[in-house]
């Protein structure tokens, strides 16, 4: 019997279009993210595993966080992780799959949209001095594991906006059409932009970071967090949706140049 | 200035063996661990990623799991995570560090007390199948990448017996000294036995997965789970809690062998 390709990286590709499965997947990626961000939480910001040079290994030139990044996606590349369409690296020297390819369906246009140098800048900028007590606690490689477990998680949450877009899209050809065409970015801006979604979106992210970061092993008259809830709706409202619709109006704009993707199977 | 050591896997050495900094440890390692099966009980149980062989890959002999936890944990070594006292891997042919050694202070007897293959064995047979649904849905990669968050969270608790155990023998070193002598395993078992902890642990630990492992997206009349919370309660109880006293068994059956560990300095 010829083995029959097995995916490594998959994503359900003849649902991959279907906005519910991509709201659903976007919901059930708020609980990984939410679990990242409180664990790297325990750990104090430790600068020195930014700054590059800080901690020297042979052979590699830049920050310790990136030693470790760029090593976990060597690693998840040889499995073809990145051939996958919802996955993204940070870095582009990556060692090639050692797993056979897949051929995937391609539920989206083939693109290079991909913000990981901004969301590793703003992560490092913003999101670690928020949510970790300031100075060093030498816990270098416990936090660094934990910066790579987050950049991953926000990176995949981020670029599924290729989904979303091409979604979007298919649902109003022509009007998208005319506004990719005019380069109207205005435009693209609004018509992806769902204020109810996005109000929901942003009471259920506080209530799970209020009940997946609560405190429970002290007996504190009032709750206590390990990441402030608020704190989080705040992380999605002025970062990760801003940052998602950046990527759709990207992916967008360059959509009518990319060749057509497959039409999903009939079934 | 000389550069100063600076630790990656560290653990609060000077306190590392004040009981209460333990349990406080252990405690949050509670966190750590249900977050990690929770991730883990997104996707099926898919046995091929356990199955050597299954997924071939050039110059690896084993499950694919092992491929990704033998590659997580060569990188981790080379930022020397297995030189820290509180780290113990699941593979022995690991690359020496790239960053220099550090001469940690070493609170427990050297000692190669290392349960993983259990570990490893049991997580596989038991756990996965417990917190997972039955079949196959192609996620082979998320889930490794899962197995491995896991396997090094229940790896790191289970091992934590050593601190543990070296701690309760500093309290009681001629009662412990006469048990081991004796190669008294029922006599350590009870003095290292406390129940009330125990009991607690339990209530603590089914709590803390019914608020974390909760599901907040659907507005259900009674509050469902993506782990039964009963079933977290029991892993530890029929297993965390036994391994980690067959460590503390162990690490006490050689610790009159072992060269003394330093004293903590004063301070």
């Amino acid at each position: 019997m010829a083995a029959r390709p097995h995916c490594c990286y998959n994503v359900r590709m003849t649902s991959q279009l279907d906005l519910e499965n991509i709201r659903s997947a976007l919901i059930r990626q708020e609980e990984t993210i939410i679990f990242a961000l409180v664990e790297r939480a325990q750990f104090a910001v430790n600068t020195r595993i930014y700054t590059p040079g800080a901690m020297q290994i042979p052979g590699f030139h830049g920050a310790f966080v990136d030693y470790l990044l760029r090593g976990t996606e060597a690693l998840h590349a040889t499995v073809r992780r990145y051939t996958s369409p919802d996955e993204n690296p940070f870095f582009d020297d990556l060692p090639a799959p050692l797993l056979p390819a897949l051929s995937f369906h391609a539920p989206i246009a083939a693109n290079t949209v991909n913000v990981n140098a901004r969301i590793r800048r703003d992560y490092e900028a913003c999101i670690v001095p928020a949510i970790c007590a300031a100075g060093d606690d030498e816990q270098y490689g416990s936090s660094a594991v934990c910066d790579v477990a987050c950049l991953q998680a926000l990176s995949k949450r981020i670029h599924y906006g290729k989904f979303v877009a091409e979604t979007k899209f298919r649902t109003a050809r022509a009007e998208f059409t005319r506004f990719i065409k005019a380069g109207d970015r205005a435009a693209l801006y609004a018509a992806i932009t769902d204020a109810e979604v996005e109000a929901r979106l942003l009471l259920r992210v506080e209530r799970k970071a209020a009940t997946y970061g609560q405190e429970l092993n002290l007996a504190h008259a009032a709750p206590t967090y390990k990441i402030k809830p608020r704190l989080v709706a705040e992380l999605y409202r002025d970062w990760i949706i801003p940052l998602t619709k950046d990527v759709e109006i990207e992916y967008l704009l360059i959509r009518l140049d990319a060749p057509e993707p497959e039409a999903p199977a009939a079934g």
